[in-house]
């Protein structure tokens, strides 16, 4: 809730070697938003180094920075962390895609499940994904993470499944199965560190509706895990950023 | 994701011993959003008992149901949990009481934080405290839980803590401090349970500016313990539903 905004450059903003170039959003944000003017300090990540620096000239709409110190701090978990979502409807994606950044999310892999109402027409998922991965790069940059999530889309689970890789987990409140909780998948996880560190983790989120049989299956056949995440009913949007936040709860630190 | 629909009624809506009337706002999701007619079954909640129920009679504006069967499901934490919330600005606090609802919030007070830049002006706070009631039971009743959380409002953060009881945890992201992660204060409250169950669990988490200096001394003179959420900063609608789902996900079943 607190700390320096930063903001994540492309190669080429790196004009010297203790200057940047700010231009663009990141400038329209750093110069109309925050109001800063010369003199003034930020954060920038380049190339995954992390560095403050002090406005030492503005123009129109870009400013060049100058480098003050490398800062050490490293935000990211020690494993990947693949969330496989099911489209939901538009607000509910903006949504867990900026909290799930917040909580640490590596990867949303968006796939449009057999129960979601949304669906991504072919011409517009070029445009729909640049939105998505705007407001991931917003968030990381506000939640000071060393590296900006990727987006990408599969047409279906099974896609999903192939683009992605990792130790597989799926919340699933099918009732009266008598599934085991979330904390003894992820405890048993904790054992099989070496693993975990290789190869991530992923974690599948039905769309409003919920995983169909044929993609429980489809979960199973990966060799998924099956868990439930207890008495109460989650939202779409809310199970996957509090998956996430739990699974780092147990597994980002040792012991 | 899945599971029945279930809505609150007021101790007035039982009509006989197997018979509710359902009216106003409960009436009309029933019969306009979901469409139900004679013979389709929900859920709902009296006096805290859960109940399957068929719709037996349709008016205008209101319905008549029967009690099929009684529900054993227990959808609540084996202690109250107390989000103190500092006010922050009105869509992400429509967010949290959502969210805080299905994670497993028992009370929100909601404060002005030093730091608030949202006001409740004195004659407008009824409205607004009932607006929040509101979306709260609507959350209750999508996520099955078998109570309806309170909020309450205080001026500030000391009235808060007045205003409230139990152990007192507040995450604070000072750079440098050294603070204990939440982990080390959850497992230090595991072997407490006894208190834990007696007297609850408060969380207090600022509004977007964080908690002013004189509010961490309030706190720290309340024995309350600081902690840090880790590397990543969590906005604050984010860090309340997330604080909950971790400290709920350590305590709520033994071991």
């Amino acid at each position: 809730m607190t700390g320096m905004q930063r903001y994540f450059l492309e190669a080429d903003a790196r004009i010297a070697a203790d200057r940047f170039r700010v231009a663009g959003e990141d400038a329209h944000h750093v110069l109309r938003v925050l109001r800063m003017r010369q003199g003034d300090r930020f954060g920038i990540v380049s190339q995954g180094e992390t560095y403050e620096v002090e406005i030492v000239d503005v123009q129109e709409d870009e400013l060049i920075v100058r480098v003050i110190a490398q800062m050490a701090s490293f935000s990211e978990p020690p494993f990947a962390v693949t969330l496989l979502q099911g489209l939901p409807k538009g607000e509910r994606l903006d949504e867990l895609l900026m909290h799930g950044t917040e909580v640490g999310v590596t990867q949303f892999v968006i796939f449009e499940g057999v129960r979601s109402v949304a669906r991504w027409e072919e011409k517009k998922r070029a445009v729909k994904l640049e939105r998505c991965q705007r407001i991931v790069k917003e968030a990381a940059e506000q939640s000071q993470r060393n590296v900006v999530p990727r987006v990408v889309y599969a047409p279906d689970l099974a896609s999903a499944l192939r683009q992605s890789a990792g130790y597989l987990i799926a919340p699933y409140e099918a009732q009266g199965q008598g599934l085991p909780p979330l904390k003894s998948a992820l405890r048993q996880l904790n054992e099989k560190r070496d693993r975990l560190r290789a190869e991530g983790v992923r974690l599948v989120i039905g769309p409003e509706g919920g995983l169909d049989g044929a993609e429980v299956q489809e979960i199973q056949a990966h060799e998924g895990r099956l868990v439930t995440l207890g008495a109460r009913i989650l939202r779409t949007e809310t199970a996957g950023v509090v998956t996430v936040a739990q699974l780092l709860y147990e597994l980002e630190s040792e012991g």
